[in-house]
């Protein structure tokens, strides 16, 4: 349905701010797609980075650029999925943390907050169609949409503790945002990842579909249920109404950063994310 | 039970103070009703407002003027109620808010801060007996109440984003003091009515009578579970528990009002509201 | 299980600063008991001042000291339990609060601020066991851990309403931390006491068990839920998660003391709880 008349914006090729001038043109193509049913109005935000979706400063700067733009083309809603038929998104991208290059650290984590905030914030309807596993930062940007549809058979969920990672301030809000209170303690804690099914349990996803045909359908029909409302009422309303939760990251962006960062360089967590990455790369081989 | 042995407390026709010099005395006439049993010590609280309740400025002063009265008369507890037994409050009265004389707005508008402020802080225990639709204020009235009993077949809800309303801090408060978060903004951004069902399932509802009469039963009911609490640690920890939500309401009452007034005042609501009302009266015509 | 291997720590007999000089050496033993299970390492800290468990000044010292301990010697995790098998804890000694010595009473409650903040900000996994009725701080001391397992036939809550005392920050907190905010204010106003089965609905507690010992063996479960994650990871997120609910008192230690003081001293609580603490003899004597 969202496929029958599209028109394939290639906001994946345009040429970044000079700031990012350390980049390449190549990095920058193709990490995500964005199509607009020019029927419904609704534009599907497709992550497309191989092999897993994984956050790198390139994906996150194309992310936030793409969530500004459909929102200023007067989209009627923004539907959040994946070209993996196994993985939403597996996070961030660790290499961006390991060992870091200071300066790209820092645009890197900046891109990550302002990704976050546009996000959030975005004022028309947003929805995710959930469909592969949604890890860490992929959990973060599912919460941030106003509903959920996950397939079966996948896991969603924060899991830093488990790599030796405090999870900042925002990323907390993001999950009491949508969890009680008990259970995001005990989330955040035990590094849980939810199955499909516990996730529908406790409302952390709202439907769940069985093909990812059908998630995009239901994400549609969430964003139709908005259609009797003015569009700049519920604009506004969305943005007081998650303005309480974006108030640490807009009063003190550079503290907040600073405090990321600070952790990020810390010898003992860049030595347990070394050890970490050496066990995955020899997963890899066998 | 409740009206075995009553007094009627004409409260609604007693002098206004001179601040509402414009108003006469047939506009502030049995707007409400109040009634207590003698027995049980239980204030029934009446909105009399036909044909729907609408609140206007008379109406607030009225409802604010019998709360406060209710609780410093030492009543057990307040039932809040409607003689309509179709609407219990279609919200507020919006002649007062199109192409409004400025002086009767910002009295209209302060009414509504205390007469919110008066239910939701109340000392006594407090219940809403909902015998018909409770639409926009009409549910933030129940809202504030400690408990809510409804009937089947009616809708409850605040459905401002549909007529290009922003809904004020209060309101906002008003719906988390009882619906968990990931729902109110839902139901705020949709603009949603719960049928009776509905609101039973999220708990917007406590319970559901199928008569006024068993409504306010299961209201008294309700209200004698304080029977063995000491009134005034019940009233203070009311209080404290509650504080919080009212601070940004009491710290900057003008702040607050000037925020509504401007939009209220804004040409594009105006407009809006202008064309929604037109459309009522060429419906009713029909 | 939790016993096959244990060391007894004699915390309890040890002597206390000076600053409690007025205590004697007799006053302060064994109050308390603490076992560590050598091979899970989770240690197991139990409520042992007959009658009931009731909080007196030595037995909150004692708590306190026992729970910054337990943190400081890495055992994996807490639970806290009774030896009483009808009674977890009955909530503070009342003795404490009636015609009170002002420097007694001043710390007493300086010691029940302090030793909640010990055991709300523990840094290890904690976990009650609750096996007997959990009233007032009996409850509160639950509600701090981060699971709870009850046995059936008995009742957990805070009725503080019920003799006329008012709770403070801390301990509205306490209560927000698990349930739901329309559950909570309710429950408080109320003053209500809930039976196993009825926590176990609201989530007041995560389990039942029908022994004690299955109590300790769930609470051990949960405690190595944690086991893959990283335990200085754990404890910051913790720590900062829960940052927020201690602010008050760690802000203003000195202000919630006095408030907490004044309300005690007031001679309408004072007799209120005479009345109180001479119906509880005259129903002992009968």
């Amino acid at each position: 349905m969202l496929r029958s008349q599209t028109k394939l914006l290639d906001l994946g090729r345009r040429q970044l701010p000079g700031l990012w001038g350390c980049l390449t043109k190549a990095n920058i193509s193709k990490l995500t797609m964005v199509e607009v049913d020019d029927k419904s109005g609704i534009a599907t935000l497709t992550l497309n980075r191989p092999p897993v979706n994984s956050c790198n400063l390139e994906l996150l700067l194309e992310l936030n650029e793409n969530i500004k733009q459909i929102e200023c083309n007067k989209s009627r809603g923004l539907i959040l999925t994946s070209s993996n038929d196994k993985v939403f998104s597996s996070g961030l991208d660790l290499n961006e943390l390991y060992k870091p290059d200071q300066e790209r650290l820092k645009a890197f984590w900046t891109a990550l907050h302002e990704m976050w905030l546009s996000l959030y914030q975005c004022s028309i309807p947003t929805a995710a169609a959930i469909n592969g596993h949604a890890i860490a930062v992929g959990c973060v940007l599912s919460a941030a949409c106003e509903y959920r549809v996950m397939l079966p058979g996948f896991s969603i969920g924060i899991h830093a503790t488990k790599f030796g990672y405090v999870v900042p301030h925002f990323i907390m809000i993001s999950y009491l945002s949508v969890l009680p209170r008990r259970l995001v303690e005990r989330a955040l804690l035990q590094g849980k990842l939810f199955s499909t099914e516990e996730a529908l349990q406790v409302n952390l996803v709202d439907e769940v579909a069985h093909s990812k045909a059908e998630a995009l359908c239901k994400c549609a029909e969430f964003i139709d249920s908005f259609k009797q409302t003015q569009p700049a009422a519920r604009a506004l309303t969305k943005r007081q109404f998650r303005a309480p939760d974006v108030q640490v990251l807009i009063d003190d962006p550079e503290g907040q950063l600073r405090e990321s960062l600070d952790y990020i360089n810390k010898p003992s967590f860049q030595e347990g994310l070394g050890e970490y990455l050496r066990n995955l790369k020899a997963k890899d081989k066998h």
